[in-house]
């Protein structure tokens, strides 16, 4: 027996189950980020980027924050991709302007041992914590949206210790000990998998995958070392919350080469990058997944004209029909106007009706 | 009449118009460079990188020292690709670990209007200088390759101001003044086509255009402020050089998904990162051009036997018949031991035997 409010826009939830909807939804990825100020202003409140994230309180404050400048039709979780490695003990911190760090690697047998997988409740209760306190002060307004990084996401920057751009650790050890990379890979997947479980169980609405870093792969390695693992993790989901199916996205940056493969996975929808036209995707994928996407982030540098008529032309591609949830091919940079972004939700709501009228 | 040696190995001009050949040729993009510690020595006696580049003493010997190690099947003129907007009078300099930059950028029509087409013998004369040389010092033994950045590519540097991942100014310049970006990209695509053009004349017997950034477009500016700038540039080419066809290779990284549309575009050749497996690449561009590559450069790291398994991986999936050069998808790092190169070369040849027998 659910005490729930009823959700008042469910555009999300329908569009990525492909079923009709009157307009396209749209929620922009790092959506409660830096290019707003009041996101900034909380974050300097904090005092640091983890203790933003791992305040329940703060990161329901910016997780509402873009709610209410714009219409947008999901709330996602204000947290970062790395909380399960920190669970793991790796110890995570972050240094001004250099991205994510870790205190520990995982590059030996002896390494990986030392990590167990995260309890959710026991070892990431602030993360369930924040979304059961955004789904109460939501109110039911739109569907919340929870996620985590892919295995192979997290396992470069387990393996790598922060950040990289060409991966010679990690992808070392992929190729001269593919054992200890499928171990780390399996004991992330099941930590992800309870992740997002436990996420679901907190109230999240749909979940997504965020594989930033599987466009770094060949095919063969893709499919073996990044998509693998994360089949195993949909097909453990609890796909069900407040009697409503639980849609999942798998989002693989640079992926549009694997679209077949990825749609067929289990997931619900499949998150694009701009570097492909959403009328080629579908025409490759027909009707077995939601498409979510794709605008290049860049374009909310030109002008509110320009915005539009690209979403015009996005809008377009996608054409007729159901199962498309607008989107950014990435996250919102830091230094855009937020008056762009609004322009934007404005275009895609109003652009879009004529898409679905009969 | 020519007084040059005749070409003693020629499996890279013949494979690059799919001629029958005996072995696949092999060449390493970047095989002169900073995984050499002959390189590093030029380099310190150079005193910085841009002399080095512009000494043609110092550029010849760069360029020969991967071939006194290795039985590589081509040369290729070490050269910057910052070359031209230097030439135009951008002012480039390069600070350690920062890479390149450039005192002035383009971003209105004034700093548009300051510069022009440069003239390839006078204002790059030490490149001509350079290939003219190697192409002595080489006496026939392979073919020598010559290059440029694509006009996109260079357009990012250039609005930029030097090394950028985002394109924050060059995209806004591409989505709000489309016309502006058009004649910077217009002024590039006839300085590359001039300057490759002198390069053939200096002795360069296959030229590569290497399009670095032109998969951070999206389908629609690909092709209308990269590829097309490429089809001009091509399309204006000599070639022929000592009574033999000049063949040209195409390489946009991250380029998979426009692979019909970039060998459609008059090259002989496109070069492929390693995100697509060969045998799907030649399945969809069938006999129209040759494919150079696509080995993930993250391989070099692993053991010499492994390497051996990806190099025999890559060959099959080429499968037998002809129009292969063996690469990797993107430049050597400067970390790899250089054994390992000697391990991939010798795999190549070794294990592409098989693939030429009748």
């Amino acid at each position: 027996m659910s005490t729930k409010p009823e959700l008042k826009n469910d555009l999300l939830l329908r569009a990525l189950l492909r079923e009709p909807v009157e307009t396209t939804p749209i929620w922009v990825m790092r959506q409660a980020g830096r290019y707003l100020p009041e996101y900034r202003a909380t974050r300097q409140k904090a005092g640091d980027f983890l203790t933003l994230c791992k305040t329940p309180e703060l990161a329901c404050e910016v997780t509402l924050q873009p709610l209410e400048r714009f219409p947008l039709d999901a709330a996602i979780l204000f947290s970062d991709i790395l909380t399960i490695p920190d669970a793991m003990g790796l110890g995570l911190y972050f240094t001004e302007g250099e991205g994510p760090k870790f205190k520990n690697t995982i590059r030996s047998e002896a390494d990986l041992k030392k990590i167990g997988i995260p309890d959710p409740e026991d070892d990431l209760g602030y993360v369930m914590d924040a979304v059961r306190l955004i789904r109460q002060e939501l109110g039911g307004k739109v569907p919340l949206i929870g996620f985590s990084g892919s295995p192979w996401t997290l396992a470069t920057y387990m393996v790598e210790g922060g950040s990289a751009k060409v991966f010679a650790n990690t992808k070392s050890m992929m190729f001269d000990r593919p054992d200890l990379m499928h171990q780390l890979l399996d004991k992330l997947s099941q930590s992800v998998a309870s992740y997002l479980n436990a996420q679901i169980a907190a109230g999240a609405q749909s979940v997504m995958i965020f594989d930033t870093w599987g466009g770094s792969l060949n095919t063969q390695n893709y499919r073996e070392f990044s998509l693998q693992y994360m089949k195993k993790i949909v097909s453990q989901l609890t796909r069900e919350n407040d009697g409503r199916k639980v849609p999942v996205v798998i989002f693989t940056k640079g992926g549009a080469q694997w679209l077949e493969d990825i749609a067929d996975s289990g997931c619900d929808a499949v998150g694009l990058d701009w570097t492909i036209e959403l009328k080629d995707a579908r025409a490759r994928i027909g009707d077995r997944v939601a498409l979510q996407g794709n605008m290049d982030p860049c374009v909310l540098y030109a002008s509110p004209e320009r915005i539009k008529q690209e979403v015009a032309h996005i809008l377009k591609s996608f054409g007729h029909g159901n199962g498309h949830v607008f989107n950014l091919g990435h996250g919102i940079h830091p230094t855009i106007n937020p008056e762009h972004t609004g322009a934007l939700v404005e275009a895609v709501h109003d652009l879009s009706k004529q898409y679905h009228t009969k």
